[in-house]
């Protein structure tokens, strides 16, 4: 607020203030320079000004000769040792004089080099301008907050001969305004999650650390260690890129072997990988679609951006139908002769508000009428099923789990009813990418008509190995989504007893309702800054106005203490911000079925039985504790590393390098470590000479 | 030949056989099943008929009797210890009489195992299926040889209850039968690049290996040694998928450094990562083109299917130029108004003629008529410019290599007249993911408006980090894409010296003009059969119908003796199978350039200075000989190194585990390896428990 006050001064007295939305100067003044971290973007422009740029430089000279001359390491330790206390260098950062003389030092050190950047891309536009524009516009034109007062011509980004085109620089500034001014202008938190403290990650500081509760990594599968140990070897023996599209060069066992499982996995005959599910979607849908003669898609009003722009991509008609609303899809199904061609797109669990899609239900109504159902499981794929094949899956629980590892259909069951299933290896699976499951020839046909599928490279072996060791392990393993769902229901319920605002669902989604833009991003700053807690509040477009919310991912690595943490931390956050309890809502009649009778007759998709709560012999999850080991299951381990035994051959354990603990048999390393390169064929430095 | 007149004979007796093409039974009978892989799929269809299906059973069990037998260890032993020589059971598979006994006994055991399939199949939808449905249609329905006569609304691949709606399954397979008649239906062929061997990849059988021709791999940096060590180390520190969008969770320090990177080696502003180069044309054609007010797009008539979905996706209007055609740009330019927004489209190498488009000049038409340069360097990233930055940078090669490492633009250069530059991480960079680089406004534009860059998963911290050290390595190292251009022009000139006709282009590209579609994948599969060379065939659509090629592409892994090899082998390809040559297609007045007066005038964008060849002190490149180790430069790994180092600390060589050769000091481990584990923290087994 000083900064801006300070600005509403300068406008009156600076053409570039002057001229500047106050909203762009709020953006320029609180966002970091990318160039300089520790100057604002405003300052960094400030070095080109002709009027502050010299100040500026007086000021980086003084900072230099004031603050900076602390920083040196040997004046730290002199002020800390006439505490009786040396410092280490690591130590140094960690010490409030130091840390804050150091952040000064370094703050003078970029504005004295932002200035130098500013005066010498001056001189280099002076030396290359067409001498025309020379005169008299060579100090204006390379300054951002005169430029335009001397010279309408010169945009400031990029000198170009002066033409009467289209101002494109400017016209890109009036679009992310646009952004601004509606508060969807999205900054980015640097969030890097550690593999070895799962769910923890440090900040842009490496020695910052928070909780992550936000992450889509639902399982911990990206730190799983049969995950890493595999890619370690593929790593080893592979190199990294395919190199080459799947037509071309890019083609290899682990992608059909890949697709192989994950076809078996939905008991589809055939599957198709693609670099995102994004892409997945929208070449799947795209495709199929403008194939189809006059096709039309029923798209339910709550899906994903990527099915949006798949059906839109596609050219076919397309007729929204009301979320969830089995009424409203038959009515507008009935609008359309039998023998058209129809396509109905939804998802299973909707990620941002954690409902669940009808999808026995549309499979009836799609067989009543001729349609065909594209089924998007993303959030739900990992996480629900004996065997991790989503919500379609869980449908038909004992019939999948008693079928077991085979790849046929189980006829009659929804999974089977369901047409297309597309699904991703971005979230539960902890890897990247996507895929759609089908019929053998609908398969086919995307895959030899998609351009999305056909002209990209395809991902990398290593990737790829990532990927399936994580569905193998997990179509192998169901405590792991046991112990999610456990955790979900234990973290609603705390918050239920808190009071704070729950959005109901069946799913694993923990949507914490705010109800407004600015008091979301609040509360998601204060969460970080105070608690430690990173979980990125969701705003406009992504859900509607005054819908506005947290959502919580809560996996099964998240221990009891952090489940207290998160509870009493946004207990604090409502109370510090004043944010609307579920009281509140019940108050003004509920929003998004908050503070109304729904939550009542949500049942969770998991139920007791299929938790381990009842039942002979159940043993139900737990919630480990701090310091616990994660659990870790042996079998679903040798089951990964059974299917990579052609392409990797067995794992070789050294004497030399076998861990501590034996898990009855198995010794586990996590990394690709010598053991493993002891087994396979890589280059050793031996192989190669320098040039250098 | 004889399975097809056999299958004559059949077509008259069976009404399966009788009702299907020829062309689809050509594709049934030639290609694999891909459940039972010794099965062609006819023969699987088969087994599902009630008059084949008993009589293939019989046969398998013959063939169990028979050769299977064989085909234990003990039998095939005996059979070598009569002639003196006793194997190992590694040995059995080299053994011809052991390996088409096994062969033999899997085939058996596969025909069997689809049998059993095709009955469970048949039994479980009698049981599931409507009880209406099940008189006189079981048999039948189970059966794609006789379903249809028996019952046509029962389609063979899922029941479904009979209705009158579009038949779904029909229609994918005319589309795909379109792509059988036209010959442009592709069959994958299975390559494993060998990270110790390359430029070797073994196929879908791990002993047979292949010397690759073909990959984008150009500079063999998916196994450089400084990549596959940061990749381990990124493995063990931040596990395997991002978790997230770049706007939830999946945004970290990898991510922005790469983007700063990148923005460096274009010296542009800003530079923004997706999911692919497919994507990122896509995504950034797509949001320019849709939010410029009434845009045109022109575009190169050449451009890669990416950049045309690109500016169909946008909606804007599209004019396409003859390419590399300046007179025809202009002349479409100047048909609109100044004031409209106008983009000009276009690559600097194309891919599949290798012919480059003339930069300059294009800069200068857009200057001239008031549009801005859309410039795609897929190709060209890694390979040309002295730090590798594209075609762009090469045009000024000097002033580019005297300013070093400065991420600052050098104005009136062709590459700061570029607006927007897109390059892709999965060719020449050996990872995986595309980027483009242009001015802050734009790339910001892009990053908010996009919904293929915002709606999906961020790349895993492990590729970008690999994709990273590659840059940095190619930054600071010319060596390998001069040996690639050296290595470029000894085959070109191998090539020409034997009249092996290649389409003349000044780049790396080098595609032997095949003129006949049949004839390129005869070609194609006769390298791999007979000589254990891969190079893919480029057919239709890809190319024009009469221009059909082999595509080589050349790095600077092969050796002087695989050069050779590849030579002689291409040779023998033409004689056996009477492939037009260099003078042939002169005698018919020539075909895309080969056999005209073209090739005299193309002049390499590589001269001889910047090769090496002239010049004070010049050391020019040398092909290294088989066995020779490749050279790795120890500053550019000493360079990626240093980078990392914030995130991933020192590189700590622990004296036990030190190579035998220091390279200058240089103590390199190629895998992440327990030195680098030891200086990072991982997860240990220690830290973790058993369920089983």
């Amino acid at each position: 607020m000083d900064k801006l006050s300070s600005l509403a001064k300068f406008k009156t007295s600076c053409p570039f203030l002057g001229r500047t939305k106050s909203s762009t100067l709020r953006t320029l003044c609180t966002s970091a320079s990318s160039r300089f971290p520790t100057l604002t973007r405003l300052t960094e422009k400030a070095t080109e000004c002709p009027v502050m740029g010299p100040a500026l430089a007086m000021r980086s000279g003084q900072m230099v000769a004031g603050y900076a001359s602390v920083a040196g390491n040997a004046d730290v330790n002199k002020i800390h040792q006439a505490n009786g206390v040396v410092l280490s260098s690591d130590d140094i950062g960690k010490c409030p004089h130091a840390s804050k003389a150091l952040a000064a030092a370094r703050m003078a050190d970029e504005l004295s080099a932002a200035k130098r950047r500013s005066d010498a891309i001056k001189a280099a536009r002076v030396a290359h301008e067409p001498s025309t524009s020379k005169a008299g516009a060579s100090v204006a034109s390379g300054c951002p907050f005169h430029a335009a007062q001397a010279s309408t011509s010169t945009p400031a980004a990029k000198p170009k001969p002066a033409t009467s085109g289209f101002d494109y620089e400017q016209f890109y500034a009036s679009e992310l305004q646009k952004k601004h001014d509606d508060n969807s202008y999205r900054y980015f938190n640097n969030i890097n999650r550690l593999a070895a403290k799962f769910p923890v990650a440090h900040t842009a500081n490496p020695k910052n650390e928070v909780e992550v509760w936000c992450a889509n990594d639902y399982l911990g599968m990206g730190n799983n260690p049969v995950v890493l140990e595999t890619m370690h070897r593929t790593l080893d023996k592979y190199g990294h890129g395919a190199g080459g599209t799947r037509n071309i060069a890019g083609n290899g066992s682990w992608h059909l072997n890949l697709e192989k499982e994950l076809a078996a996995l939905h008991r589809k005959p055939s599957a198709l990988v693609f670099s995102s599910c994004y892409v997945a979607n929208d070449a799947a849908l795209a495709t199929l679609g403008s194939k189809l003669p006059d096709a039309v898609y029923f798209s339910d009003s709550s899906n994903h951006a990527s099915m949006i722009q798949g059906i839109r991509h596609s050219g076919a008609k397309k007729v929204i139908w009301k979320h969830n609303d089995l009424g409203d899809l038959e009515t507008k199904l009935q609008a359309w002769p039998k023998e058209t061609p129809k396509i109905i797109a939804f998802e299973s669990v909707y990620s941002m508000c954690g409902s669940v899609g009808p999808i026995k239900e549309i499979c009836d109504l799609a067989e009543k009428y001729g349609a065909i159902t594209f089924l998007d499981e993303v959030h739900a794929v990992g996480l629900y099923g004996p065997r991790g094949a989503g919500v379609a899956e869980h449908l038909d629980y004992e019939a999948h789990k008693a079928a077991g590892n085979s790849p046929d259909p189980i006829p009659g069951t929804v999974m089977d009813r369901v047409d297309i299933i597309s699904g991703t290896l971005g979230k539960a699976y902890g890897a990247v990418g996507g895929y759609v499951a089908g019929s053998a020839k609908f398969i086919d046909m995307i895959r030899s008509y998609a351009p999305g599928f056909i002209f990209t490279t395809s991902l990398p072996p290593v990737t790829v190995s990532g990927a399936h060791a994580s569905i193998v392990y997990q179509k192998t393993y169901n405590g792991d989504r046991q112990l999610m769902q456990w955790n979900v229901r234990e973290v609603k319920k705390r918050f239920a007893d808190r009071g704070i605002p729950v959005v109901p669902g069946p799913s694993h989604i923990v949507p914490v309702l705010i109800g407004d833009a600015a008091q979301a991003k609040q509360a998601s700053d204060y969460l970080l800054q105070h608690h430690s807690i990173y979980v990125q509040a969701i705003n406009f477009p992504t859900v509607a106005r005054g819908e506005e919310r947290l959502r919580f991912t809560i996996t099964p690595g998240h221990t009891l203490e952090q489940l207290e943490h998160v509870v009493a931390a946004v207990d604090d956050t409502f109370t510090t911000l004043g944010i609307k309890r579920e009281a509140d809502w019940q108050a003004i009649g509920g929003r998004c079925g908050v503070g109304s009778e729904i939550r009542e007759t949500v049942t969770p998709i998991w139920n007791d039985e299929q938790l381990g709560l009842t039942g002979m012999g159940a043993v139900a999850p737990r919630t480990r504790r701090a310091g616990e080991p994660r659990k870790i299951d042996a079998r679903a381990i040798n089951q990964a590393r059974k299917k990579f035994e052609g392409l990797l051959g067995p794992v070789v354990e050294q004497p030399q390098f076998a861990p501590a603990v034996n898990f009855s048999g198995l010794q586990m390393r996590t990394g690709g470590g010598n053991a493993v390169r002891n087994a396979v064929n890589v280059p050793t430095p031996r192989a190669m000479a320098a040039t250098a």
